[in-house]
């Protein structure tokens, strides 16, 4: 039935994995017959590309297809290069539009057209307008199968026209209110609709909506949905007339695919966009080796600091002890400030407005933090190396950190000023910058207090 | 309606803003009745607590109570401070059982007892049922005011049910089915109900059930809802008796807080747990300082490291130069491999299981991306400070990688395997480890290769 625990449920999924293995299609077919979708797509994304079209054919028709629409893109382009044209065309059509578009912006472009000039028309043409909305949009995402009602209708009347869209609308408990010109002016869920007598008009139960505008980011879009907590918020355009509605569930695959992404790139690395063990080395090694050099080159900045101040480092040798942790304790503080900044500009508690009240924050913590650290670095350091070299350690400590922070959490607001990702260009780029000036911090602060 | 463009939205929000700073009452009422609920939440995040008070007071009592289930725990403790108690007592009493816990674990545990005393019995009675399961679990988080149905029972029996609970049910799109244990046997969506023919029996239109157990963790239960694609999902017990409900805008809110919880420990702070602007600055240091302290000690390993090789340092000067490239090329390597190890955990794609196939991976990915930085950096440092410096660089950066890849691969499985959440325990000790490690390698090739 589920999953619980997972010694329970590794089992049939170890057994499938050996069927695969062995190619045994008769123990195959009957490992996987009790697995839910859900297991079944978990044991597709483990297996390489051959064995996962074994296993995809040996699939009952109807599952193949719930099965298929739970597959992250990269997979299901996989899977169709391995079916013959016709299964092709049929799994293609059974899709709803928007799974249609994601695996459409997958397949090279020659194949996307022949595949679309496949569809029944009705199809085609929902396809059609959901392409008609920039990548990353939440018009791409949207469902455009909806059932929808106007003020004037009774509900006795929107009951009856929700009856018979049970099949093919992507959901029925929320209805968008249009009037006679699709534009939106309202909701109304089922709940509200059994509540109501039959007789009584749409006018009269409607409630105010909230909604988004196609062409609005999909990750924003996504995160209102979850914050004004319904189950679906209509989709409309710049005249607020209804082009589509998202559901919770588009919602929440759009905020898991976006956190993975934040997630990835506050590391310094590209999204995998498939499963891991699925996803060839080379490929890993691609996501991560750009972002690497990147990283390195900018690290040349401390050698060249390092070598500006060679003869102090000459003269004074117990001082290069001290570079990696000053520096590591630089980039701690500054990836502490813009993770903190980032995600509460993810959340909306902040915007560009903020910009002072978010600086003079940080530089408050950034002293605090580099006050306590310099204090304790003072007499640790000053008790083993001289109090005169514990005294240059406890004041780079301060002006790192109160640099790091400031300079951590103003970054993603930059970021976001010009129109950059704050997850992308903020933490691996701090740490670099935060590492030159640092250095550079310590060399100046020793050769005051040291006299050099 | 809604906030569709920032400019658009934003000007209200200021007529707030400056009504709540003067006190001035009459222009706030005004201000704030346009106002969508998640727009007062938004405004409530960015003020401090007099403020907040002032501006939640001037609310109508019917959008307050809205307005309050919308905030977090920490900002509804606060909130309350400032009202009178049988103000509170009402409010308290009417938050549905599960947000009324969230709120119960903030208070202190004298204020706690006596506003549970103050409930009306039925639902001190729900409470208590949730407060039963230990914190962090899904039992936690779930509904129980639900309506269930029977095999035996008619559907339209069960919509006339249905009916009667369409003020109080967390949820009427799903039911849950039991048979007389409470045992569950699956689920009937009100889709289906609305679809079937009114005289026939829940058995012949039920689906067997996705469900989860109370026990389980909270976040481990929420992305199985997500991954399901259901809009509500049955808690059972042990027995696999229904115990609650899952609703998918819970699983939402459970998913946003892990995921920041997640942001926040990979680079080692310790979730805000409120709004940021409306975090103390101590609060925010607080929540920093213990990493940075820990991270700072693990830090002193290299202090230590370098001392040791002080007298090659001493001899070759500019091998101190590449100290922080190396270091930090190490500490990115590892990150980069820790957090998309982190994250395909997370999304279930691999388990324990697997810990021979994600080494051996790691190791892969770490040893090419060695080669290629290595070889890069032969020829440049090659150039400028001699081919044997460079020879030593290169090796070094080959080792550290391939090191550091596969050290950050492991940890967060053994993060799991110890029972650590892996987004706290690896991505910050992976650098301080990784740093230490690599100076010591450094040390090592540079003797070796320069015969020192």
């Amino acid at each position: 039935m589920s999953r619980i625990d997972a010694s329970d449920t590794d089992f049939p999924i170890r057994v499938v994995e050996r069927a695969v293995a062995a190619s045994d299609l008769p123990t195959l077919t009957e490992a996987v017959a009790p697995l839910s979708a859900v297991q079944v797509v978990d044991v597709l994304e483990r297996l390489d590309r051959t064995h996962r079209a074994v296993l995809y054919r040996v699939l009952p028709k109807d599952r193949a297809m719930v099965v298929f629409e739970a597959l992250p893109p990269t997979l299901q382009r996989d899977l169709l290069d391995g079916l013959r044209e016709d299964d092709v065309a049929a799994l293609f059509a059974g899709l709803d539009p928007d799974d249609r578009v994601e695996l459409l912006d997958e397949l090279p472009a020659a194949v996307a057209t022949e595949l679309l000039r496949g569809l029944p028309d009705r199809e085609r043409e929902l396809t059609a307008e959901i392409l008609g909305y920039p990548t990353g949009s939440i018009g791409r995402r949207m469902s455009t199968e909806l059932v929808t009602t106007h003020p004037d209708l009774t509900v006795a009347a929107t009951l009856e026209r929700l009856t018979r869209h049970l099949d093919d609308a992507e959901t029925v408990y929320t209805l968008p209110v249009t009037d006679s010109h699709r534009v939106l002016v309202g909701v109304v869920s089922l709940r509200d609709l059994l509540r109501a007598s039959p007789e009584s008009t749409i006018a009269e139960i409607v409630r105010p909506a909230e909604w988004v505008l196609a062409t609005q980011a999909a990750e924003e879009a996504a995160r209102y949905c979850a914050q004004v907590k319904h189950l679906a918020v209509p989709v409309v355009d710049a005249e607020t007339r209804l082009v589509g509605i998202v559901t919770v569930d588009d919602a929440l695959r759009v905020l898991e695919e976006a956190d993975t992404e934040d997630q990835a790139r506050i590391s310094g690395t590209e999204p995998l966009r498939q499963p891991y063990l699925t996803t060839p080395v080379r490929r890993i090694v691609r996501s991560r080796v750009v972002w690497l050099l990147v990283l390195a080159l900018g690290a040349t900045l401390t050698v060249q600091v390092l070598e500006v101040f060679e003869s102090t480092l000459d003269g004074v040798v117990t001082l290069a002890l001290f570079v990696p942790l000053l520096v590591g304790t630089g980039g701690n503080t500054g990836n502490q400030a813009a993770t903190t900044v980032t995600r509460a500009l993810a959340l909306g508690e902040i915007g560009s407005r903020d910009v002072v009240r978010v600086m003079l924050r940080e530089l408050r913590v950034g002293m605090f933090l580099g006050a306590l650290l310099g204090a304790i670095a003072y007499v640790l350091a000053g008790t083993i190396y001289g109090y005169d070299i514990g005294l240059v350690i406890g004041l780079t400590l301060l002006a790192v950190c109160t640099m790091a922070a400031t300079v951590g959490g103003m970054m993603p607001l930059v970021a976001r000023a010009v129109r950059a990702d704050p997850a992308v260009f903020s933490n691996p780029f701090i740490t670099t910058f935060v590492d030159a000036t640092g250095l550079i911090l310590y060399f100046l602060i020793a050769k005051a207090v040291l006299g050099l």
